[in-house]
Protein backbone atom coordinates (compact mmCIF):
# COMPACT_ATOMS: atom_id res chain seq x y z
CA UNK A 1 0.00 0.00 0.00
CA UNK A 2 1.55 3.33 -1.27
CA UNK A 3 0.08 6.09 1.50
CA UNK A 4 -2.81 5.55 3.72
CA UNK A 5 -4.83 8.67 3.73
CA UNK A 6 -8.00 9.65 6.00
CA UNK A 7 -10.78 6.86 5.29
CA UNK A 8 -8.64 4.68 3.49
CA UNK A 9 -10.01 1.46 5.41
CA UNK A 10 -13.46 2.40 4.23
CA UNK A 11 -11.99 2.53 0.73
CA UNK A 12 -10.37 -0.72 0.94
CA UNK A 13 -13.60 -2.27 2.12
CA UNK A 14 -15.62 0.00 -0.82
CA UNK A 15 -13.01 -1.46 -3.19
CA UNK A 16 -13.15 -5.00 -2.06
CA UNK A 17 -9.86 -5.34 -1.58
CA UNK A 18 -8.86 -7.88 1.50
CA UNK A 19 -6.99 -5.71 3.78
CA UNK A 20 -5.35 -8.48 5.05
CA UNK A 21 -3.10 -9.24 2.20
CA UNK A 22 -1.88 -5.82 3.03
CA UNK A 23 1.61 -6.52 4.80
CA UNK A 24 3.89 -3.66 3.30
CA UNK A 25 2.70 0.05 3.68
CA UNK A 26 5.10 2.98 2.02
CA UNK A 27 4.22 6.46 3.46
CA UNK A 28 5.81 9.27 1.09
CA UNK A 29 5.58 11.79 4.07
CA UNK A 30 4.12 13.35 7.19
CA UNK A 31 1.28 15.63 5.78
CA UNK A 32 -1.87 14.35 7.17
CA UNK A 33 -3.43 13.71 3.22
CA UNK A 34 -1.00 11.02 2.82
CA UNK A 35 -1.13 8.93 6.55
CA UNK A 36 -3.76 9.84 8.61
CA UNK A 37 -5.58 6.89 7.53
CA UNK A 38 -2.51 4.80 9.22
CA UNK A 39 -3.58 4.69 12.77
CA UNK A 40 -7.11 3.43 12.18
CA UNK A 41 -6.05 0.42 10.09
CA UNK A 42 -3.59 -0.59 12.39
CA UNK A 43 -6.03 -0.28 15.81
CA UNK A 44 -9.09 -2.48 13.34
CA UNK A 45 -5.65 -4.85 12.54
CA UNK A 46 -5.53 -5.53 16.28
CA UNK A 47 -8.98 -5.31 16.71
CA UNK A 48 -9.69 -8.17 14.32
CA UNK A 49 -6.95 -10.37 15.80
CA UNK A 50 -4.02 -9.90 13.03
CA UNK A 51 -0.94 -11.68 14.04
CA UNK A 52 1.46 -11.52 10.84
CA UNK A 53 4.16 -9.21 10.68
CA UNK A 54 2.92 -5.58 9.20
CA UNK A 55 6.13 -3.51 7.38
CA UNK A 56 5.65 0.43 7.58
CA UNK A 57 8.19 2.23 5.46
CA UNK A 58 8.16 5.65 6.47
CA UNK A 59 10.15 9.28 7.06
CA UNK A 60 11.36 9.33 11.11
CA UNK A 61 8.26 10.57 12.89
CA UNK A 62 5.37 8.52 12.22
CA UNK A 63 7.15 5.67 14.28
CA UNK A 64 6.82 8.18 16.98
CA UNK A 65 3.00 9.20 16.32
CA UNK A 66 1.14 5.63 16.24
CA UNK A 67 3.00 4.59 19.04
CA UNK A 68 2.24 7.23 20.59
CA UNK A 69 -1.35 6.57 19.71
CA UNK A 70 -1.38 2.85 20.86
CA UNK A 71 0.01 3.96 24.24
CA UNK A 72 -2.57 6.47 25.03
CA UNK A 73 -5.26 3.41 23.71
CA UNK A 74 -3.92 0.95 26.29
CA UNK A 75 -3.37 -1.34 23.62
CA UNK A 76 -0.05 -2.74 21.96
CA UNK A 77 -0.64 -4.27 18.53
CA UNK A 78 -1.71 -8.04 19.26
CA UNK A 79 0.62 -8.32 15.47
CA UNK A 80 4.39 -7.78 14.91
CA UNK A 81 4.69 -4.08 14.33
CA UNK A 82 7.97 -3.25 12.30
CA UNK A 83 8.82 0.53 11.54
CA UNK A 84 11.68 0.93 8.73
CA UNK A 85 12.76 4.40 8.78
CA UNK A 86 13.47 5.81 5.23
CA UNK A 87 16.30 9.07 5.42
CA UNK A 88 17.24 8.99 1.98
CA UNK A 89 16.66 8.72 -1.79
CA UNK A 90 18.43 5.65 -3.67
CA UNK A 91 18.01 3.13 -0.76
CA UNK A 92 16.46 -0.33 -1.22
CA UNK A 93 14.33 -0.96 1.67
CA UNK A 94 12.56 -4.32 0.37
CA UNK A 95 13.47 -6.90 -0.83
CA UNK A 96 11.63 -10.37 -1.85
CA UNK A 97 11.79 -13.28 -4.88
CA UNK A 98 10.64 -11.41 -7.15
CA UNK A 99 10.64 -7.70 -6.87
CA UNK A 100 12.64 -4.72 -5.08
CA UNK A 101 11.93 -1.40 -4.06
CA UNK A 102 13.86 1.51 -3.51
CA UNK A 103 13.28 5.18 -2.11
CA UNK A 104 13.09 8.06 -4.51
CA UNK A 105 13.68 11.78 -2.82
CA UNK A 106 11.34 13.66 -3.65
CA UNK A 107 11.80 17.78 -3.02
CA UNK A 108 9.14 18.64 -0.69
CA UNK A 109 8.50 20.70 2.40
CA UNK A 110 9.16 18.08 5.01
CA UNK A 111 11.26 14.82 4.40
CA UNK A 112 9.75 12.99 1.30
CA UNK A 113 10.24 9.53 -0.58
CA UNK A 114 8.79 8.14 -3.93
CA UNK A 115 9.07 4.66 -4.15
CA UNK A 116 10.78 2.55 -6.97
CA UNK A 117 9.05 -0.70 -7.76
CA UNK A 118 10.90 -3.11 -9.81
CA UNK A 119 10.44 -6.63 -10.84
CA UNK A 120 12.95 -9.11 -10.78
CA UNK A 121 14.49 -10.64 -14.18
CA UNK A 122 12.33 -13.47 -14.39
CA UNK A 123 13.46 -16.76 -15.42
CA UNK A 124 14.18 -18.12 -19.43
CA UNK A 125 10.57 -19.68 -20.64
CA UNK A 126 11.59 -23.47 -21.58
CA UNK A 127 9.51 -23.79 -24.64
CA UNK A 128 7.14 -27.00 -24.27
CA UNK A 129 7.92 -28.73 -27.94
CA UNK A 130 11.52 -28.68 -27.49
CA UNK A 131 11.22 -30.30 -24.20
CA UNK A 132 9.99 -33.27 -26.07
CA UNK A 133 11.87 -32.81 -29.45
CA UNK A 134 14.99 -32.68 -27.09
CA UNK A 135 13.60 -34.94 -24.96
CA UNK A 136 15.03 -32.93 -22.10
CA UNK A 137 15.60 -34.94 -18.76
CA UNK A 138 13.74 -33.26 -15.92
CA UNK A 139 16.43 -32.38 -13.93
CA UNK A 140 17.98 -30.45 -16.64
CA UNK A 141 15.15 -28.00 -16.21
CA UNK A 142 16.32 -25.52 -14.34
CA UNK A 143 19.94 -24.95 -15.54
CA UNK A 144 18.38 -24.54 -18.82
CA UNK A 145 15.72 -21.60 -17.26
CA UNK A 146 18.56 -19.76 -15.28
CA UNK A 147 20.06 -19.70 -19.34
CA UNK A 148 22.47 -22.71 -19.62
CA UNK A 149 23.05 -24.58 -22.33
CA UNK A 150 21.99 -28.35 -22.39
CA UNK A 151 25.22 -30.63 -22.69
CA UNK A 152 23.97 -34.06 -22.90
CA UNK A 153 25.97 -37.31 -21.31
CA UNK A 154 27.48 -38.20 -24.91
CA UNK A 155 28.76 -34.88 -25.10
CA UNK A 156 26.22 -33.10 -27.53
CA UNK A 157 25.40 -29.74 -26.88
CA UNK A 158 21.74 -27.80 -27.62
CA UNK A 159 22.34 -24.29 -27.10
CA UNK A 160 19.62 -22.68 -24.79
CA UNK A 161 17.93 -20.70 -27.68
CA UNK A 162 16.59 -23.80 -29.19
CA UNK A 163 15.01 -24.63 -25.68
CA UNK A 164 13.61 -21.27 -24.33
CA UNK A 165 11.87 -18.60 -25.12
CA UNK A 166 12.81 -14.71 -23.26
CA UNK A 167 10.64 -14.06 -20.67
CA UNK A 168 8.47 -11.23 -20.14
CA UNK A 169 11.09 -8.06 -19.66
CA UNK A 170 10.36 -6.50 -16.07
CA UNK A 171 8.16 -3.74 -15.00
CA UNK A 172 8.64 -1.39 -13.11
CA UNK A 173 6.47 1.45 -11.28
CA UNK A 174 7.45 4.78 -10.07
CA UNK A 175 5.31 6.53 -7.07
CA UNK A 176 6.81 9.83 -6.82
CA UNK A 177 3.95 12.04 -4.47
CA UNK A 178 4.78 14.98 -3.35
CA UNK A 179 7.46 17.20 -4.98
CA UNK A 180 8.45 20.22 -6.10
CA UNK A 181 9.54 20.23 -9.83
CA UNK A 182 13.35 18.46 -9.72
CA UNK A 183 15.01 16.23 -12.23
CA UNK A 184 17.47 14.69 -9.83
CA UNK A 185 15.82 11.82 -9.32
CA UNK A 186 15.60 11.66 -13.64
CA UNK A 187 18.11 9.03 -13.42
CA UNK A 188 17.06 6.52 -11.02
CA UNK A 189 13.16 6.62 -12.89
CA UNK A 190 14.81 6.18 -16.49
CA UNK A 191 12.70 4.11 -18.55
CA UNK A 192 10.23 2.94 -15.95
CA UNK A 193 6.92 1.49 -17.39
CA UNK A 194 4.68 3.14 -15.26
CA UNK A 195 5.19 6.98 -13.59
CA UNK A 196 2.62 8.31 -10.83
CA UNK A 197 3.73 11.67 -10.46
CA UNK A 198 1.79 14.05 -8.84
CA UNK A 199 0.43 17.03 -10.61
CA UNK A 200 -1.46 19.44 -8.11
CA UNK A 201 -1.83 22.69 -10.23
CA UNK A 202 -2.24 23.40 -13.71
CA UNK A 203 0.28 25.37 -14.94
CA UNK A 204 -1.30 28.61 -15.61
CA UNK A 205 -0.52 28.53 -11.92
CA UNK A 206 3.14 27.56 -11.92
CA UNK A 207 4.47 29.93 -9.43
CA UNK A 208 1.94 28.79 -6.81
CA UNK A 209 3.52 25.73 -7.71
CA UNK A 210 6.75 26.54 -7.09
CA UNK A 211 6.34 28.61 -3.86
CA UNK A 212 4.38 25.03 -2.72
CA UNK A 213 6.78 22.65 -3.71
CA UNK A 214 3.94 21.28 -5.91
CA UNK A 215 4.25 20.63 -9.60
CA UNK A 216 1.97 20.97 -12.44
CA UNK A 217 0.53 18.84 -14.86
CA UNK A 218 2.78 20.38 -17.92
CA UNK A 219 6.07 19.21 -15.09
CA UNK A 220 4.60 15.61 -14.23
CA UNK A 221 4.62 15.07 -17.94
CA UNK A 222 8.00 17.06 -18.50
CA UNK A 223 9.54 14.40 -16.22
CA UNK A 224 7.67 11.46 -17.83
CA UNK A 225 9.12 12.38 -20.92
CA UNK A 226 12.79 13.04 -19.42
CA UNK A 227 12.65 9.99 -17.99
CA UNK A 228 11.04 7.86 -21.14
CA UNK A 229 8.60 6.46 -19.05
CA UNK A 230 6.25 4.09 -20.40
CA UNK A 231 3.25 5.29 -19.37
CA UNK A 232 2.19 8.39 -16.27
CA UNK A 233 -0.40 8.23 -14.29
CA UNK A 234 -1.08 12.18 -12.53
CA UNK A 235 -3.14 12.31 -9.44
CA UNK A 236 -3.01 14.86 -6.06
CA UNK A 237 -5.09 17.67 -8.09
CA UNK A 238 -5.90 20.33 -5.85
CA UNK A 239 -9.34 20.89 -4.06
CA UNK A 240 -9.59 24.37 -6.41
CA UNK A 241 -9.92 22.25 -9.52
CA UNK A 242 -13.64 20.67 -10.63
CA UNK A 243 -12.57 19.59 -13.79
CA UNK A 244 -9.84 16.85 -13.99
CA UNK A 245 -9.83 16.89 -17.46
CA UNK A 246 -7.48 19.93 -18.30
CA UNK A 247 -5.06 18.03 -16.44
CA UNK A 248 -4.80 15.40 -19.07
CA UNK A 249 -5.33 18.00 -21.88
CA UNK A 250 -1.94 19.77 -20.57
CA UNK A 251 -0.10 16.60 -19.34
CA UNK A 252 -0.83 15.00 -23.05
CA UNK A 253 0.54 18.19 -24.77
CA UNK A 254 3.97 16.94 -23.34
CA UNK A 255 3.37 13.62 -22.78
CA UNK A 256 0.59 11.86 -24.91
CA UNK A 257 0.14 8.48 -23.11
CA UNK A 258 -1.09 10.16 -19.52
CA UNK A 259 -3.59 8.37 -17.56
CA UNK A 260 -6.11 10.76 -14.87
CA UNK A 261 -5.76 8.71 -11.10
CA UNK A 262 -8.99 8.94 -9.72
CA UNK A 263 -10.82 7.08 -7.16
CA UNK A 264 -11.15 3.02 -7.73
CA UNK A 265 -9.08 3.46 -11.24
CA UNK A 266 -6.64 0.02 -12.19
CA UNK A 267 -4.01 0.26 -14.18
CA UNK A 268 -2.62 -2.97 -15.29
CA UNK A 269 1.58 -2.19 -15.37
CA UNK A 270 2.49 -3.65 -19.12
CA UNK A 271 6.44 -3.24 -19.72
CA UNK A 272 7.38 -0.53 -21.98
CA UNK A 273 9.07 -3.08 -24.53
CA UNK A 274 5.78 -5.12 -25.28
CA UNK A 275 3.69 -1.46 -25.25
CA UNK A 276 5.70 0.10 -27.92
CA UNK B 1 -18.66 18.74 18.81
CA UNK B 2 -18.72 15.48 20.58
CA UNK B 3 -16.19 12.87 19.71
CA UNK B 4 -14.87 13.46 16.11
CA UNK B 5 -13.93 9.55 14.68
CA UNK B 6 -12.04 9.03 10.99
CA UNK B 7 -14.33 10.70 8.16
CA UNK B 8 -15.76 13.33 10.44
CA UNK B 9 -14.29 16.18 7.75
CA UNK B 10 -16.39 13.99 4.91
CA UNK B 11 -19.52 13.32 7.26
CA UNK B 12 -19.81 16.91 8.07
CA UNK B 13 -19.66 18.17 3.95
CA UNK B 14 -22.22 15.44 3.49
CA UNK B 15 -24.71 16.85 6.43
CA UNK B 16 -23.90 20.35 5.20
CA UNK B 17 -23.07 20.65 8.69
CA UNK B 18 -20.99 24.10 8.62
CA UNK B 19 -17.38 23.13 9.95
CA UNK B 20 -16.57 27.01 10.48
CA UNK B 21 -19.23 27.29 12.85
CA UNK B 22 -17.73 24.36 15.01
CA UNK B 23 -15.51 26.21 18.04
CA UNK B 24 -15.54 23.40 20.70
CA UNK B 25 -14.83 19.94 20.82
CA UNK B 26 -15.35 17.37 23.25
CA UNK B 27 -13.44 14.09 23.17
CA UNK B 28 -14.44 11.17 25.71
CA UNK B 29 -11.32 9.40 25.30
CA UNK B 30 -8.80 8.21 23.03
CA UNK B 31 -9.57 4.73 21.66
CA UNK B 32 -9.05 5.52 17.98
CA UNK B 33 -13.07 5.45 16.65
CA UNK B 34 -13.30 8.59 19.25
CA UNK B 35 -10.81 10.60 18.12
CA UNK B 36 -8.95 9.56 14.32
CA UNK B 37 -10.87 12.73 12.68
CA UNK B 38 -9.79 15.12 14.88
CA UNK B 39 -6.10 15.80 13.45
CA UNK B 40 -7.64 16.20 10.06
CA UNK B 41 -10.36 18.64 10.51
CA UNK B 42 -7.64 20.43 12.31
CA UNK B 43 -5.36 20.72 9.54
CA UNK B 44 -7.92 21.47 7.52
CA UNK B 45 -8.57 24.39 9.79
CA UNK B 46 -5.20 25.52 9.00
CA UNK B 47 -5.20 24.96 5.47
CA UNK B 48 -8.02 26.71 4.83
CA UNK B 49 -6.75 29.39 7.09
CA UNK B 50 -9.13 29.38 10.23
CA UNK B 51 -8.46 32.25 12.45
CA UNK B 52 -10.77 32.25 15.37
CA UNK B 53 -9.82 30.27 18.36
CA UNK B 54 -10.77 26.68 18.81
CA UNK B 55 -11.50 25.03 22.14
CA UNK B 56 -10.54 21.16 22.35
CA UNK B 57 -11.51 19.19 25.66
CA UNK B 58 -10.12 15.83 26.39
CA UNK B 59 -8.57 13.64 28.14
CA UNK B 60 -4.75 14.01 28.87
CA UNK B 61 -2.17 12.45 25.47
CA UNK B 62 -4.51 14.29 23.08
CA UNK B 63 -2.70 17.06 22.92
CA UNK B 64 0.69 15.41 22.91
CA UNK B 65 -0.58 13.17 19.65
CA UNK B 66 -1.77 16.59 17.75
CA UNK B 67 0.77 18.59 18.41
CA UNK B 68 3.46 15.82 18.07
CA UNK B 69 1.59 15.73 14.31
CA UNK B 70 1.82 19.24 13.35
CA UNK B 71 5.12 19.51 14.59
CA UNK B 72 6.05 16.53 12.25
CA UNK B 73 3.59 18.25 9.32
CA UNK B 74 6.15 21.53 9.65
CA UNK B 75 2.65 22.94 10.26
CA UNK B 76 1.93 25.53 13.35
CA UNK B 77 -2.02 25.74 13.33
CA UNK B 78 -2.65 29.44 12.42
CA UNK B 79 -5.43 29.78 14.68
CA UNK B 80 -5.25 29.58 18.54
CA UNK B 81 -5.72 26.13 19.67
CA UNK B 82 -6.37 25.27 22.97
CA UNK B 83 -6.19 22.75 24.79
CA UNK B 84 -8.31 21.65 28.03
CA UNK B 85 -7.08 18.78 29.98
CA UNK B 86 -9.98 16.77 31.62
CA UNK B 87 -8.80 15.19 34.46
CA UNK B 88 -11.96 14.37 36.62
CA UNK B 89 -15.64 14.10 36.21
CA UNK B 90 -18.04 16.72 37.74
CA UNK B 91 -15.83 19.55 36.36
CA UNK B 92 -17.40 22.09 34.59
CA UNK B 93 -14.70 22.89 31.84
CA UNK B 94 -17.44 25.37 29.69
CA UNK B 95 -19.81 28.47 30.91
CA UNK B 96 -21.21 30.75 28.47
CA UNK B 97 -24.31 33.09 28.85
CA UNK B 98 -26.75 30.00 27.42
CA UNK B 99 -25.18 26.96 28.80
CA UNK B 100 -22.78 25.20 30.75
CA UNK B 101 -20.77 21.75 30.15
CA UNK B 102 -19.50 19.49 33.12
CA UNK B 103 -17.51 16.25 32.48
CA UNK B 104 -18.98 13.11 33.86
CA UNK B 105 -16.31 10.05 35.01
CA UNK B 106 -17.36 6.97 32.69
CA UNK B 107 -15.92 3.45 33.78
CA UNK B 108 -13.85 2.39 30.96
CA UNK B 109 -9.98 0.87 30.05
CA UNK B 110 -8.47 3.84 30.01
CA UNK B 111 -9.45 7.55 30.97
CA UNK B 112 -13.15 8.55 29.58
CA UNK B 113 -15.61 10.85 30.29
CA UNK B 114 -18.68 12.47 29.10
CA UNK B 115 -20.23 15.54 28.86
CA UNK B 116 -23.50 17.26 30.52
CA UNK B 117 -24.94 20.20 28.52
CA UNK B 118 -27.15 22.48 30.61
CA UNK B 119 -28.95 25.06 29.50
CA UNK B 120 -29.07 28.23 31.79
CA UNK B 121 -32.54 29.58 33.13
CA UNK B 122 -33.43 32.00 30.87
CA UNK B 123 -35.04 35.12 31.86
CA UNK B 124 -38.79 35.40 32.44
CA UNK B 125 -41.23 36.40 29.50
CA UNK B 126 -42.32 39.49 29.19
CA UNK B 127 -46.06 39.68 28.34
CA UNK B 128 -47.01 41.76 25.21
CA UNK B 129 -50.15 42.76 26.72
CA UNK B 130 -48.88 43.41 29.76
CA UNK B 131 -46.47 46.36 28.27
CA UNK B 132 -49.19 48.25 26.84
CA UNK B 133 -51.95 47.51 29.62
CA UNK B 134 -49.27 49.08 32.58
CA UNK B 135 -47.38 51.06 30.01
CA UNK B 136 -44.18 49.59 31.31
CA UNK B 137 -41.60 52.01 30.71
CA UNK B 138 -38.53 50.80 28.69
CA UNK B 139 -35.83 51.25 31.66
CA UNK B 140 -37.51 48.79 34.08
CA UNK B 141 -38.22 45.55 31.02
CA UNK B 142 -34.72 43.86 31.77
CA UNK B 143 -35.33 44.30 35.74
CA UNK B 144 -39.59 42.73 35.45
CA UNK B 145 -37.58 39.56 32.82
CA UNK B 146 -34.91 38.95 36.24
CA UNK B 147 -37.96 38.47 38.51
CA UNK B 148 -38.26 42.29 40.00
CA UNK B 149 -41.90 43.47 40.35
CA UNK B 150 -42.52 46.57 38.72
CA UNK B 151 -42.22 49.76 41.54
CA UNK B 152 -43.79 53.25 39.80
CA UNK B 153 -42.58 56.68 40.65
CA UNK B 154 -45.64 57.37 42.66
CA UNK B 155 -45.18 54.05 44.52
CA UNK B 156 -47.79 51.68 42.70
CA UNK B 157 -46.27 48.15 42.68
CA UNK B 158 -47.46 45.62 40.21
CA UNK B 159 -45.90 41.85 41.04
CA UNK B 160 -44.34 40.05 38.74
CA UNK B 161 -46.18 37.63 37.82
CA UNK B 162 -49.44 40.02 36.44
CA UNK B 163 -46.22 40.99 33.55
CA UNK B 164 -44.29 37.88 32.84
CA UNK B 165 -45.02 34.23 31.60
CA UNK B 166 -42.45 31.21 32.85
CA UNK B 167 -39.59 30.89 30.36
CA UNK B 168 -39.35 27.53 28.80
CA UNK B 169 -37.34 25.21 31.42
CA UNK B 170 -33.69 24.60 30.71
CA UNK B 171 -32.83 22.44 29.08
CA UNK B 172 -30.20 19.70 29.20
CA UNK B 173 -28.42 16.61 27.51
CA UNK B 174 -25.59 14.78 28.82
CA UNK B 175 -23.52 11.90 26.02
CA UNK B 176 -22.29 9.13 28.10
CA UNK B 177 -19.99 7.04 25.90
CA UNK B 178 -18.04 4.44 26.57
CA UNK B 179 -18.72 3.10 29.70
CA UNK B 180 -19.39 -0.28 31.47
CA UNK B 181 -22.37 -0.59 33.92
CA UNK B 182 -22.03 1.84 36.81
CA UNK B 183 -24.75 3.82 38.16
CA UNK B 184 -21.71 6.42 39.38
CA UNK B 185 -23.34 9.20 37.66
CA UNK B 186 -26.80 8.67 38.25
CA UNK B 187 -27.25 11.63 40.56
CA UNK B 188 -24.69 14.08 38.04
CA UNK B 189 -27.67 13.05 35.46
CA UNK B 190 -30.97 12.93 37.15
CA UNK B 191 -33.72 14.38 35.33
CA UNK B 192 -31.75 14.78 32.02
CA UNK B 193 -33.82 15.96 29.32
CA UNK B 194 -31.99 13.65 26.71
CA UNK B 195 -29.74 11.49 27.47
CA UNK B 196 -26.80 9.70 25.18
CA UNK B 197 -25.96 6.26 26.60
CA UNK B 198 -23.77 3.58 24.87
CA UNK B 199 -25.19 0.34 23.82
CA UNK B 200 -22.64 -1.65 22.67
CA UNK B 201 -23.91 -5.11 22.99
CA UNK B 202 -27.58 -7.03 23.26
CA UNK B 203 -27.63 -8.09 26.73
CA UNK B 204 -27.48 -11.80 25.69
CA UNK B 205 -23.72 -10.71 25.51
CA UNK B 206 -24.06 -9.23 29.02
CA UNK B 207 -20.87 -10.78 30.05
CA UNK B 208 -18.60 -9.90 27.35
CA UNK B 209 -19.75 -6.39 27.91
CA UNK B 210 -19.06 -6.18 31.43
CA UNK B 211 -15.78 -7.68 30.72
CA UNK B 212 -15.02 -5.10 27.59
CA UNK B 213 -16.19 -1.94 30.09
CA UNK B 214 -19.49 -1.59 27.56
CA UNK B 215 -23.51 -1.80 27.87
CA UNK B 216 -25.97 -3.30 26.80
CA UNK B 217 -29.09 -2.33 25.39
CA UNK B 218 -30.81 -2.93 28.87
CA UNK B 219 -27.84 -1.25 30.81
CA UNK B 220 -28.47 2.04 28.95
CA UNK B 221 -32.15 1.77 29.42
CA UNK B 222 -31.78 0.87 33.24
CA UNK B 223 -29.64 4.11 33.60
CA UNK B 224 -31.86 6.35 31.66
CA UNK B 225 -34.84 5.04 34.29
CA UNK B 226 -33.32 5.16 36.83
CA UNK B 227 -31.98 8.38 36.13
CA UNK B 228 -35.39 9.72 34.73
CA UNK B 229 -34.42 11.03 31.84
CA UNK B 230 -36.74 12.37 29.43
CA UNK B 231 -35.84 10.59 26.58
CA UNK B 232 -32.96 7.81 25.58
CA UNK B 233 -30.67 7.79 22.53
CA UNK B 234 -28.66 4.70 22.56
CA UNK B 235 -25.45 3.93 19.96
CA UNK B 236 -21.85 2.59 19.43
CA UNK B 237 -23.40 -0.80 18.47
CA UNK B 238 -20.75 -3.32 18.41
CA UNK B 239 -19.57 -3.76 14.48
CA UNK B 240 -21.38 -7.53 14.88
CA UNK B 241 -24.59 -7.02 14.56
CA UNK B 242 -26.59 -5.90 11.52
CA UNK B 243 -30.21 -5.30 12.83
CA UNK B 244 -29.97 -2.24 14.95
CA UNK B 245 -34.32 -2.98 15.76
CA UNK B 246 -32.72 -5.42 18.39
CA UNK B 247 -31.27 -2.86 20.58
CA UNK B 248 -34.32 -0.50 20.45
CA UNK B 249 -36.50 -3.69 21.61
CA UNK B 250 -34.59 -4.66 24.11
CA UNK B 251 -34.39 -1.15 26.09
CA UNK B 252 -37.62 -0.26 24.99
CA UNK B 253 -38.67 -2.66 27.48
CA UNK B 254 -37.09 -1.32 30.35
CA UNK B 255 -37.32 2.29 29.12
CA UNK B 256 -40.36 3.14 26.07
CA UNK B 257 -38.63 6.34 24.93
CA UNK B 258 -35.62 4.87 23.39
CA UNK B 259 -34.26 6.28 19.94
CA UNK B 260 -31.98 4.43 17.84
CA UNK B 261 -28.84 6.84 16.67
CA UNK B 262 -28.25 6.55 13.23
CA UNK B 263 -26.11 8.79 11.06
CA UNK B 264 -27.37 12.45 9.46
CA UNK B 265 -30.09 12.01 12.82
CA UNK B 266 -31.06 15.09 14.23
CA UNK B 267 -32.63 14.94 17.40
CA UNK B 268 -34.16 18.03 18.95
CA UNK B 269 -34.29 18.31 22.41
CA UNK B 270 -37.28 19.35 24.60
CA UNK B 271 -37.29 19.81 27.97
CA UNK B 272 -38.87 16.75 30.09
CA UNK B 273 -41.72 19.39 31.52
CA UNK B 274 -43.37 20.08 28.17
CA UNK B 275 -43.33 16.82 26.89
CA UNK B 276 -44.73 15.03 29.96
Amino acid sequence: MLDCSEGAQKQLRRMRLPMMKIDHIFISHLHGDHYLGLAGLLFSYHLIGRTKPLNIFAPEGLQEIIELQFRVSDHKPAYPLHFHIVREGGQQVYEDKNITVETIAMEHRIPTYGYLFREKQALRNIRKDAIEHYNIPIEHISKIKSGKDLVRDNGEIIPNHKLTKDPPAPRSYAFCSDTGYTEQYLGQIKNVDLLYHEATFLHDKVDIARQKTHCTGIDAATIAKKACAGQLLIGHYSARYDDMKLFEKEAKRVFPDTILAQEGLCVEIGNKENRE
